[in-house]
């Protein structure tokens, strides 16, 4: 393992059970010797002189700064002039695409076995646009943005993705045949980036279509590239097949940087009580270690994270076991010490 | 069995496999005395006074005249200026509820037991707006649409839907964190119907997060309100748990009239040889029935084509049996002459 290059990553705890969760991962890090030192931020929201909450600047500076963050689940606070922060800090850092992994976690039964897909996500633009009018009393209308250039970066993305990672097939998914000229525009680009990359086989599937395969046989896909809104709803649909957000990594990816998050929820209910599962946050992280290229380190946790779940003695409740967040971590632990 | 008031219908069989199963349903309801007169129209499209193409006037007249149809599958013609018919017709006619019921079929084993669920989609707006632009070269925007009166019509509609078909809870499936505007005023729609009809139990969900339940325990939902868009995904996610477009029926409901049709593809490779599984569209037509209020007939007919599919032995390919369209049409008419 390498100890020279310590690099620092920003580290966004999160609201509920992220502060929880955090902590399980970084132990973890610290049992495997990850080389990497935290820097952890808040980012309670703060008023920006044009009188909206944002993230706060010191925190967006240690992003800038490093160019690597992982985080844990965001509260989204109540009230006008509040948006998401989850999607802030996608929109902040320009991450432009959101690769989420979906893989049957071997031991833990679901209906569907061996799935293996993974959802690339236009991060920035699309339905997500929020730029919303009403147009006279009781007519609102939404716009979904589609642009070329965003179109061209994520479809040449999920090419790179593919081969990078030793997948075989790209599939765009859209509904260009009702949203003729912005789905139309992802598709042509998603086109392009095919011919650009004639390694990696190629198809195009009505977003329907897909949801309905996808719960038929989901090992017909490989990797799928799509607008903003379609990868919310189809990576949230490929994480129900494996068992739930719980277990689903994911990453934002961005030209000069990357955040990696869990993607459910804050648990309030549980929050505090020790018992919340740790798995999506770590294997996000572990995602994180694999884009710092220390695979090595990322192999050694992944695997000792399945290993635990797989034998079952220590699932946390979500999963129907009976271990604390805090003995589930200490079981992965010890056999990153055992595989020393 | 009532044989007053004979109601004429206008049928649409529709391209490819659409004039079998077509013929299926109609020797199917004559078998069972079933009365209604067909009034069989044409639909190729026609270049209107503004140069594009659309629904030929007879055709237009004809559901006017009767307030009802039966529908196959329509190829939407390639080409500039042609848009699909199948939503030409959904549009005309202001059919402004899509239900699309999905059950388990007795016999007839998927991943799911049990599923029951409703999806009612509002059919005339949202993404299907059909208003898009290119701004500036590379970038389009498309303008989903959301009214007042649509949205309160159509979940007004799925209360009383709810409460006819003695169902006990209804789910509005929105993106409102997202789209706060529009979809936030779909959601208000839904919520003052709910407290109009607080016989009926109502929940708000995120689209994402339906999608990843359904997939997990389709049991906890029951009749399903949306948007244009989310209608049409999540009818094909529910249509995916019990055996997909080939088994699931779906209704078009107006003011003044219906049309109900099957919604999977014209099938190309098959059409004309006798293969096709006509269930989806004698489903519809059961459908109906029931909105004709001759629920006796729909009764005798839904079972007959229940039993012939539980009991397995005149399956056609699709449902991995090896009967043809027709040997499946006569078993159910035999079940049906054997009834009376
Ligand atoms: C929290 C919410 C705004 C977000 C989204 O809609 O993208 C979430 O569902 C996700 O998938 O990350
Ligand atoms: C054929 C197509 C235009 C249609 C739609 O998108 O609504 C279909 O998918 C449906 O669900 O009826």
């Amino acid at each position: 393992r390498h100890f020279s290059n310590v690099r620092t990553v920003t580290l966004i705890p999160g609201d509920g059970i992220g502060p929880e969760i955090s902590a399980a991962v970084q132990k973890i890090f610290s049992t495997a010797q990850v080389p990497i030192n935290w820097e952890e931020v808040d980012v309670t929201p703060v008023k920006g002189p044009d009188g909206k909450f944002g993230i706060p600047p010191a925190a967006i500076d240690s992003v800038n700064r490093h160019g690597i963050g992982l985080k844990g689940p965001l509260m989204t606070p109540v009230g006008k002039g509040h948006r998401s922060l989850n999607l802030a800090i996608r929109k902040e850092f320009n991450l432009y695409a959101n690769v989420r992994p979906c893989r049957s976690v071997e031991g833990y039964e679901t209906l569907y076995r061996d799935v293996d897909v993974v959802t690339i996500r236009e991060n920035t633009e699309g339905e997500y646009s929020g730029i919303e009018h009403e147009i006279v009393d009781g007519v609102v209308q939404s716009i979904k943005l589609i642009t070329e250039q965003a179109s061209r970066r994520v479809a040449e993305y999920a090419f790179k993705y593919a081969r990078d990672n030793g997948r075989s097939k790209v599939t765009a998914v859209h509904k260009a045949n009702i949203m003729r000229m912005s789905d139309g525009l992802f598709l042509c680009c998603c086109r392009d980036a095919a011919e650009r990359n004639p390694d990696i086989r190629f198809e195009e599937k009505y977003l329907d279509t897909v949801c309905l395969n996808m719960v038929q046989d989901p090992s017909q896909y490989d990797v799928l590239v799509m607008p903003n809104l379609y990868g919310d709803i189809l990576s949230d649909l490929c994480a129900g097949l494996v068992g739930g957000l719980g277990l689903t990594p994911s990453g934002n990816i961005g030209e000069g940087g990357a955040v990696f998050e869990s993607v459910h929820g804050t648990a309030p209910d549980i929050a505090g009580e020790d018992k919340a599962n740790p798995t999506a946050l770590l294997l996000s992280a572990v995602m994180m270690l694999r884009y710092m290229d220390l695979q090595s380190h990322a192999t050694v946790i992944e695997q000792a994270c399945f290993d635990t779940i797989r034998e079952g003695n220590y699932r946390t409740g979500d999963l129907g076991g009976k271990a604390k967040c805090s003995e589930f971590t200490d079981e992965i632990c010890k056999k990153i010490e055992e595989s020393n």
